[in-house]
């Protein structure tokens, strides 16, 4: 039986996790959630998981839940504070860090200086502090498993291997719902468009990073820190299909890819069971049924901020994670119908140009050019604002 | 310095082992060659790599070749002995099996039970006598490390893996050169196009194999010994541009695949280094200059051969000995044109039918079988004429 904690338990990780713990109960119990401000569906998952603990970040929300629960209940923690203890758990084997964006950032490190294997779902806290976490890892002798199916792909291609032999990192992107049109026909791009990827079901925040393409740029800066490997061997390929997930080219000219349909509960299951894996009853892929995968160089002209965040990942220090702050600013407000879906890039190349980075190895650093890019990025929404 | 001993080294396979261990004369040093007759290419390699003994099959070129040699090289052995001798040469560290045909076989198990790790192309040994040489190689503590680019790409997606794992293994064909044509049309095709395989330049034998689809049937019989793995867990997908060379479904449904351009250098490289990699100064993969890969069932009703395979494997016994030195009886008949391409399954199909099977557990029975099947195979190939 394996101790879980799901960081971020309302979203789409968090319910696909849960899918698979429910299946296999003599295998995994789920001690701890947590979840920003959906009360409703943490009490949800509640009744169906029985955690020891439970969190949220929204204080209202946590009073609110902490009522409706019966005495028998969890008790329910508030606040980045109460995150952070379910995420040191004391009982917990494997912490899912699921939460969207940056706010995972804390959370992640106390799992991490709590031992706890980490499985990571949430690509900001790399993006941001890629060298802190590794180096926090390494201290506490902590595995971290990744989620991402691009990563989890690359992780298990190297199943087996040594680092030395790699020769270079291929993602694949399947280059999101507006793959082929221009910066110009995409300037004023509804919502829904933007939200509707081809392949895969996920979270708004995510679902507009995909068609950004910036997605696969904070993918690159995870896959650097995750793989210990430098920009110059981190290569993207369009791959509409979404079959292969990532693949692995090693110094011999072989080329391992994990494939798969697009499904996070395979990832996830791996995550789970690492370094085993346990059988889920899913639909295998067909390759024949399928007939044909097609692949193509990403059009860095049509998604200026992947190699935005190339460029980001070269020069270092803090531009990582005022790329990401002032993303998920220029997300947020585009979610929010203030700024038009092409002006999401210019609030953040704005934002890269008039920052004065400081090294990346310390936290405060870190958080601190974090906040100055929101206050940054929300200067150039209203600049740029409809 | 790894010692390496070549069986048939003046084959494709020898010839493109040798390209490697010459680019890396302080890794690797070739001790022993042995070839079938082709004393003149043998000569040429002795000066190339200056062994310490070679062998040939043939009697009367091996003492040809021995006149011209000079008193400084290598002894020459000759007949199926002094391959033998060869393959058991003392300082050997690996042998690399690469004869064409049944001939590999006795070679094959002398190397194994002089404890030798044996990387193997010969695929045919191991469909004959595929127990035998497992029970043996457990028995010796040999590694069998397969070459064929198929069995290679199953081997490295098993890189780290469990056995009990697997859900399948899939071999791609490239559909050889006779893809999309009807068991009709191929009836009477010539050699020049049945030998003319799209993506590899391989031996006149494997390459009308491939035409027939004969070598993905030998191909599915030798992934069930060498994975260890029932016919039902081994499945064929025809992907005509051979650049994912087979894959391996795990229970989770998670598919990891080894791609590459098509050149036997790097599986060839891979059993060299294995379980390290080594640089190979080869072209890469570029899947986005390639665009598209394809995927379709196989035609059992255009390639017979294939599911004669499979039948033969589920019948065991000496049915896939006589199944394959029927193959290689027929297969050398359409190549001195005494019957046409239309007429290798049918003398197959027609020894299989009246073969009386016994245990393949014991050599003496597998041999037996074999020439039985050569000797029933030429009495159908005698009908058959053209």
């Amino acid at each position: 039986m394996k101790n879980i904690v799901i960081l971020g338990a309302t979203g789409s990780i968090g319910t696909n996790t849960l899918d698979i713990t429910q299946r296999f109960p003599e295998r995994y119990k789920v001690i701890g959630l947590t979840a920003k401000s959906n009360d409703a569906k943490l009490e949800d998952l509640i009744k169906r998981v029985q955690p020891k603990l439970v969190a949220l970040q929204d204080e209202n929300a946590a009073h609110a839940l902490s009522k409706r629960l019966p005495k028998s209940g969890p008790e329910v923690l508030s606040g980045q504070a109460g995150i952070i203890e379910v995420a040191r758990l004391s009982d917990a084997a494997l912490v899912i860090s699921a939460i969207v964006g940056s706010a995972g950032l804390l959370p992640t490190l106390s799992a991490i200086r709590a031992k706890k294997t980490i499985a990571v779902a949430n690509k900001e806290p790399l993006v941001m502090a890629g060298e802190i976490i590794q180096r926090e890892a390494k201290e506490n002798g902590v595995t971290i498993l990744p989620i991402d199916s691009e990563h989890s792909a690359i992780f298990q291609a190297l199943n087996g291997e040594r680092h030395q032999d790699i020769q270079k990192i291929i993602l694949t992107a399947s280059g999101g719902p507006l793959l082929g049109l221009s910066v110009e026909e995409k300037t004023n791009i509804s919502q829904k468009r933007a939200l509707a990827h081809p392949n895969w079901k996920m979270g708004p925040k995510i679902s507009i990073d995909s068609a950004t393409l910036m997605n696969k740029g904070l993918e690159v800066i995870e896959a650097k820190w995750l793989f210990n490997m430098p920009p110059e061997k981190i290569e993207v390929v369009i791959h509409p299909q979404s079959i292969i997930h990532s693949m692995v080219e090693f110094v011999d000219r072989s080329v391992v890819a994990q494939l798969g349909l697009p499904d996070m509960r395979t990832p996830i299951s791996y995550v789970l069971n690492y370094p085993k894996r346990s059988p889920l009853d899913l639909p295998s892929l067909d390759l024949a049924a399928l007939g044909t995968l097609t692949f193509e160089a990403p059009d860095t002209k049509a998604f200026p901020l992947l190699e935005i965040a190339y460029e980001v990942l070269r020069k270092g220090d803090t531009f990582p994670s005022v790329l990401n702050a002032a993303n998920e600013e220029a997300v947020q407000a585009f979610l929010e119908k203030k700024i038009n879906f092409g002006t999401i890039n210019k609030v953040i190349e704005k934002t890269l140009e008039t920052h004065k980075p400081t090294s990346a190895k310390t936290l405060e650093n870190v958080i601190e050019a974090e906040a100055w890019a929101r206050a940054e990025g929300k200067r150039w929404i209203k600049y740029f604002a409809i």
